[in-house]
């Protein structure tokens, strides 16, 4: 099934004890793209500036993504610098430019109104909202936000949460929301008015998923009760940590869609596709790790993922 | 198998966001042997004062484990008083009270000297070593540190190190341990020079071990590359974290001895025991919760962990 996305594509300036590049490929939506094509279908929905080369967008369309939605206007894209220095589990941004970002208003062609899945990257939850609004006949629609909307735009990103399927968001993020310090009790208070399902990611310690009665159409017994606890891989070499949460949802999601049914099996299968994707992402700056991956490549971590957490 | 415990046996009083406590039975080596009680045969060395009633020799004598090794001297009992109240998964201490655990100079007695594993509880270098020495016949030795004997202590510290087969320690403690802020290459930079096998807590996001090609008698292939991650169970209310490591520990190391081989799937299992113990003991104040299980409940809670973690 095909996935539309709808978010960031920009161009990243980035330092980590590894080193620091300057202007290099980024953005939510592009992580999510390039990780998401390695199980199916993807379509994106942004906009760049002239400083988008058709080298650029290259590195999309080889993996399959259908840009058609990626709108090219006048001015500069999207350009984020920050830095890893100080902690390496958490950015710190340094300068935001948002350029052609400030007047996006996303359109959605008529090519891309057969989409099966909806993910909204995280922008602001007005935007997220109107595309939604868009796209009314998708199966199924995950999203992402951060604690600046949490914080400063409640009411408006409300309003997309509980249309939400799922929403992907980290530890801090999940307790900001819930305004609770416990991640168990914060999980049940945002789901009991938000997403059906809530995926908190642990950034290096893997992520949890925690379900609702809503959470899947036939199957509803001990659902409620236990969560599912997918790892991440022991790394030695944390290169730069930019995209892997985007790269986590586009492993999670683009599984799902490749899968018949979103059963419970699949969703917990999808969650280890995530952190697979999420430990590619980390070990190459920007996306080139996400370029030059194969699905054998894939399957064998994913092997490996299974082998770090199962008991025999 | 038997398990020959040495470490603290003290009066703990501590203050948490769910209430407080004074004076409670605690020490790493009362958790460590209630919780292995629930497995195995449990034999521990000690000294408490004249503070240390008979009722709270009875807590641990009730769970079978045999106490000849405690030594009653006059003075009082180690007390310490600590505050979760800043941080919850990190306590603050607010006073440590040695009293007559200052001259502690630990005798095996007779009956002991038939152990099969010994677990070294977070106690000086100097005395681990001593007790070490005691056992030349254990087939297993794990053992336990703290921040204070890797940064004051560590020529004593890497003699103990060197003899062990597992060192269990928690994130930060094995960051400082190799002077490394990559958990990867810390394990490894550990295990090069220290114990044959690594296990890491990570508090609310579960364990890691590390193995080695000394790791496991029998099986050495795959292992060196592929450490095993123990999940930890999202609770809605941590009351007390105080001897969740050591409870971790008891469950780790009970498990192994009760099995006929420390094969590398038993192991497996035993990091799960070591999870399930932790997610007990923090449940209500002190030793309580730990004191009142029942191997039903355990294993219950067992398979609770494969169903929040494995994939069908």
């Amino acid at each position: 099934m095909s996935i539309l996305v709808v978010g960031s594509v920009a161009f990243d300036s980035i330092e980590t004890p590894h080193g620091r590049v300057d202007h290099v490929l980024g953005g939510a939506a592009t992580f999510f793209s390039l990780s998401a094509s390695y199980f199916t279908d993807v379509r994106v929905i942004g906009v760049v500036g002239e400083d988008f080369s058709a080298e650029n967008e290259a590195v999309l369309t080889r993996r399959g993504i259908d840009t058609r939605g990626l709108e090219h206007v006048a001015g500069k894209s999207f350009h984020w610098t920050g830095s890893y220095l100080k902690n390496l589990n958490e950015a710190q941004t340094l300068k935001t430019e948002l350029n052609v970002f400030e007047t996006f208003s996303p359109k959605i062609p008529a090519a891309y109104e057969d989409s099966d899945f909806l993910f909204l990257a995280n922008i602001d939850p007005v935007l997220q909202a109107n595309v939604r609004q868009q796209m009314p006949k998708v199966k199924m629609v995950c999203g992402d936000t951060m604690n600046y909307w949490i914080h400063d735009h409640r009411a408006n990103l409300d309003k997309v949460l509980i249309g939400l399927d799922a929403l992907l968001i980290n530890d801090g993020e999940a307790k900001m929301l819930a305004g609770e310090d416990n991640l168990l009790r914060a999980a049940k208070k945002i789901i009991a008015t938000g997403p059906k399902t809530l995926i908190i990611k642990h950034g290096e310690y893997g992520a949890t998923a925690f379900f609702s009665d809503r959470s899947f159409a036939n199957e509803k017994v001990g659902l409620t009760a236990v969560p599912f606890r997918a790892p991440a891989m022991p790394l030695d070499a944390v290169v730069d940590p930019t995209g892997a949460g985007d790269s986590f949802a586009g492993g999670f999601f683009g599984y799902l869609a490749s899968q018949p049914e979103a059963t419970p099996a699949a969703f917990k299968r999808a969650m280890f596709y995530g952190g697979v994707m999420g430990s590619f992402a980390v070990e190459k700056f920007g996306t080139e790790r996400m370029q030059e991956l194969s699905r054998k490549e894939i399957d064998a971590r994913f092997q490996h993922f299974r082998e770090l957490s199962h008991l025999e």
